[in-house]
C-alpha cells in the first residue's frame, strides 16, 4: 500500500489520489488499510514519503564512488532516462504534497521536509568529502537540490528532459569548487 | 472565474479544485461555466495559468530598474515576505499544476510552459541588459527560475521563507558575470 501510493502521488499528486484507488492498485481489502494506517490517507502518504526518500536515496547512493559532481551527474541523467522511459508522467512524490499540501496539513508538510532534509545531507556529505566546509556544503546542496526539483517541473511542463540535461551542464558552475 | 481558479490551484493544485468550489468563490452561476468554458474545468484551467503568468509577470517589473541580479533580488523578498504573509498557501500554481497532470494532459502541460517560458524569457531579457549573450542569458534565466521554483518547495514543506532567503545570498553566484 505504500509503494502504490508512492506512485500515485507522484503521477498524480495528493488530491487526485483516492483512498479506493489505493486499495485498488494495491489488491488491499478495505478493512486493512485503518488497520495499519489508522490515521487514514494522511499517515498513509507520510509513511509513502518516507518511503519514496528511502528510494530516491538508495537512487543517489549507487552515483556515489567519485567526486559529488559526478555522484549528482550520473543521478541527473538516470533521472533524465526515467522521465522519458515513463513519458514523463512520473516525478517527485516529495514535491508535488509539499506544493500541494505541505502548507495546510502540518503532518505532511513535516514528512516532505524530513525527506528533503534526508536527501539534501546526503548531497552536502558527498560535498563535505570534496573539501568544502559544513555551511557551504548545505547551502551548495540546497542549492543543488533546489534546480533538480525545478528542472523537474519544467521537463513535466515541456515533456521533455532537455531541462535536466541543460542542468547537467550548469552543475560545474552551480556547485563551485572550495575555498 | 480565472482569477479564482489561479488561487484555488495555486492554494490546493488542480485535483484538490472542483467545479463546485470554483462557482461557489466566484459567485457564478452554474450555466456561466460551459457558456463561457465550453472546455470545462480543463479550459478554465489552461486561462487561470496564462493569467498567472500575467500576474506573475506583472510583479517581476515592479522590481526592474537596476540590474538582473537586483530585481530577482527584490521579487524573491516580495515572495518570501507575500508567503508569510499567506502562512504559507500560497505558492505557484503553474508549478503544482506542471507536477500534478503536465505530462499527462497535454493542453495544461502546453499551459505551463508557455508560462514558464514567458517568466523566463522576462529575466533572459535582464540578463542580456546586463551584457550576457542570449543563448547564456537564457541558461541562466532557466537556473535562476528553477532554483526559484525549488526554494518555493522547500519552503512550502518548511513553512518558512528561509530557502528563499538563502537563494538571495546565493544569487550573484548563480547568475555569474558576462564573459
Amino acid at each position: 500500500m505504500i509503494v502504490t501510493t508512492s506512485k500515485l502521488l507522484e503521477r498524480q499528486g495528493f488530491h487526485g489520489t483516492g483512498l479506493n484507488q489505493i486499495l485498488d492498485e494495491a489488491n488491499a481489502p478495505k478493512g486493512s488499510m485503518y488497520f495499519h494506517f489508522p490515521g487514514g490517507k494522511n499517515q498513509l502518504a507520510a509513511e509513502a514519503i518516507a518511503a519514496a526518500a528511502d528510494y530516491i536515496d538508495r537512487a543517489l547512493r549507487t552515483h556515489e564512488g567519485g567526486s559529488a559532481l559526478e555522484a549528482i551527474d550520473g543521478y541527473l541523467a538516470q533521472m533524465a532516462g526515467w522521465l522519458e522511459s515513463t513519458e514523463f508522467s512520473g516525478g517527485c512524490p516529495i514535491a508535488t504534497t509539499a506544493l500541494e499540501v505541505g502548507a495546510t496539513t502540518p503532518d505532511l508538510g513535516d514528512a516532505c521536509e524530513a525527506a528533503f532534509e534526508r536527501l539534501i545531507s546526503r548531497v552536502a556529505g558527498w560535498l563535505e568529502a570534496d573539501g568544502f566546509d559544513a555551511e557551504t556544503a548545505r547551502e551548495r546542496a540546497t542549492l543543488v537540490y533546489s534546480a533538480i526539483e525545478g528542472a523537474l517541473i519544467f521537463s513535466k511542463a515541456r515533456r521533455s528532459s532537455e531541462p535536466l540535461q541543460r542542468l547537467r551542464t550548469e552543475l560545474p558552475r552551480l556547485i563551485g569548487t572550495p575555498t
